[in-house]
């Protein structure tokens, strides 16, 4: 659903922007933002604006993938700090009234890979 | 695009099942497997059967979330094993002839919050 993508687009490009009207006009009132890694909830557009606009550090993101349809989208962006390499970020929306209803983010971590398995892979 | 969400669909289902014919007929004979985590990557439809193949333990998937458009696709599941919590794992997907033609793997691990965010936040 092109309207629904458009809402992860504009999610992210301004979040990057810190275009703060722009981005809290994308969630519903009642937007409710988990981190499944830490367990963490937020409840309602006003808590979520200031977690993210009280977020520490110089961050940039740049979307590197944008899909939605009439539920569900995600966007798969890169997260961008000064001193420090980019790292891989996912959200996951799910959307009412023509608003984001639900964001949840996923922040994977690099790891040494298990033994057993150099026969197929190459390494970069 | 419906069918390229078939394809998503169907790659996570065929995988729980252990059904390879399936599996592997979804893909791309020049498939490119990659995990950013560790930066590994395989190249080709056999190599990536096998390493699914031998993959251990006895492993389970959930599929929480599929969306695909004509260039990408998305599964969020979630990765069960005997001995362990529930892991969440997302495959992002490009197509090319009506195969997969990429699956670049997430796999994020639990980790704790950092500390100035409790006023905003509830833990589950």
């Amino acid at each position: 659903m092109p309207e629904n993508r458009d809402l992860v687009v504009t999610f992210i490009d301004s979040l990057e922007a810190r275009d703060w009207m722009t981005w809290a006009d994308l969630l519903h009132p009642e937007v409710v933002y988990e981190v499944p890694q830490t367990r963490e909830r937020i409840r309602g557009r006003d808590r979520y604006l200031q977690f993210n606009q009280e977020y520490p550090g110089d961050w940039h993101l740049r979307l590197e993938v944008a899909i939605a349809d009439e539920v569900n989208g995600v966007a798969w962006f890169r997260w961008e700090l000064p001193e420090a390499e980019p790292a891989d970020g996912m959200a996951f929306f799910t959307f009412a009234e023509g608003q984001i209803a639900t964001v949840t983010d996923f922040w994977p971590e690099p790891y040494e890979p298990p033994p057993g398995r150099e026969h197929l892979v190459e390494r970069w």
